[in-house]
């Protein structure tokens, strides 16, 4: 099994990729997310890790824009489906060139997101550095090492490992509940497990009051749960937008497939974008 | 009056401000969303310009969890309304040291999302540059002209302006769709127009089928039409949501009065963000 996933190693990504894969299975890095995905449909990879929300790299609308529009594509390129999220706890890391105390340390490099979520640590406790900028949390630690001036890294326990770094500080980030969703596209979604999630996109023709309120109708009236609702613009036309919703259930169980044909009946554009276990909430929280 | 922002200066959202004040208003930059809105909280600025929606700087969900946030705050600071928004299209331009051709260029800086925004007319017409991150998009204009080696940067045309840089070329973003949605704050929300939207943020305290279809019945009973739903995770619990959503009239409008005292007897937490002038959309296309 070939998994590919948004490189460089020691991202937070690899760490997503690394929770999902067998030890049978070979990682590979693709330096963007449409070249991961890309990956599976030309079978250079049998799975994609990629992530979806609340992402550090700001892949969140990149990678949901993908899947969607996917959609167009369909006669070109494979229809990948998600079967599987992980959701992974963002801890990061402190490095620090040898031989150097916190109060000496004058550059700290990471990539912006990252620097922005450990703000309050960086104020307090390395007060003479200024943040400089590197493309991820693992090239942070090749920037520290090639720095000219006392420099720190904020980078992920994992790139540490990789680069055999030793760890300053632990869980330096500002906010404890800092988590990012990841999911795994492949050809097929998931069988059902009795706890499961599907996750389909759809848009309107006509535009208007109630529209989106009768679609959710179908949901409601058959006691499904809504997990989760997105409105996004259509890159195509402003004003229009694609709902990207998950429920509870699989698509195989009786009274999901009932709603989804009754959603499909409603809408311009429908996609099933892949029914997956839903996330044990112990590893999530 | 002053405007608080979302510094350094040469930023897009120093450009969003710059749409939105007049020319009798200070602008005035602030290193933080947070510290943006505490200026004015604080009573240091009149009005705050924060980025809301597919922004570069990757703020999206910071100011928005901000705003919900806020309604925790009420006795200790100023309660803040959405007065108007601003969308502005994102254009990126090139910038060359003097005296070196493209294929001479060895890096070209920028922030992370400027450069991913960019891959294209990267590996096209700078085949032979490292990218190289940034900060912002104005800090790659400082760190090009201290860089070492034959080195670009991608920017605002404002930065360009600022640092007095020539512009090699613009418009150099892969898609032509890129845009970022600002806010502006105030302690007042904007008077109605005819032509109005009203953000809204509420949760329920029971979860289940239902009752998010239950609660937009009282729009679309009214025939109100809603023009962006959004549901983010509530920080404090985890599996509970809550849902941003913006409709149209203003909150003035009897009808959509009605509407709102319906939602906010279905909701554990409700909190109008603002009525505000709809953007026209010649200037948002």
């Amino acid at each position: 099994m070939r998994v590919a996933f948004l490189g460089p190693r020691g991202t937070y990504s690899e760490e997503a990729a690394l929770r999902h894969a067998s030890h049978a299975s070979q990682l590979v890095p693709f330096g963007t997310i449409a070249a991961v995905i890309a990956a599976v449909q030309d079978g250079a990879a049998d799975q994609a890790v990629v992530p979806i929300e609340n992402s550090l790299e700001g892949a969140v609308t990149h990678t949901t824009d993908l899947l969607i529009h996917s959609t167009d594509l369909l006669i070109h390129s494979m229809d990948l489906r998600i079967c599987r999220e992980i959701v992974l706890p963002i801890h990061h890391c402190l490095l620090v060139q040898t031989g150097f105390a916190l109060p000496l340390v004058r550059a700290v490099y990471s990539h912006p997101q990252a620097l922005a979520q450990c703000r309050g640590y960086i104020a307090e406790h390395l007060p003479e550095a200024e943040p400089v900028a590197s493309l991820s949390t693992a090239g942070a630690v090749r920037d520290m090492g090639s720095s000219t001036r006392p420099a720190a890294a904020i980078t992920s326990r994992r790139a540490a490992e990789i680069f055999g770094a030793k760890i300053f500080d632990h869980n330096i980030e500002d906010s404890a509940n800092n988590k990012t969703r990841f999911v795994v596209l492949a050809p097929h979604d998931a069988e059902p497990t009795g706890r499961d999630k599907t996750s389909i996109c759809l848009d309107f023709a006509e535009d208007g009051p109630g529209i989106l309120h009768g679609a959710l109708g179908e949901l409601a009236s058959r006691g499904i749960n809504m997990l989760k609702i997105e409105s996004r613009p259509d890159r195509r036309s402003l004003g229009r937008y694609i709902f990207l919703i998950d429920i509870e259930g699989h698509r195989e169980d009786e009274v999901v497939r009932e709603a989804l044909r009754g959603l499909r009946n409603r809408a311009a554009l429908f996609r099933v974008l892949g029914s997956y276990p839903q996330p044990d909430t112990r590893e999530s929280a």
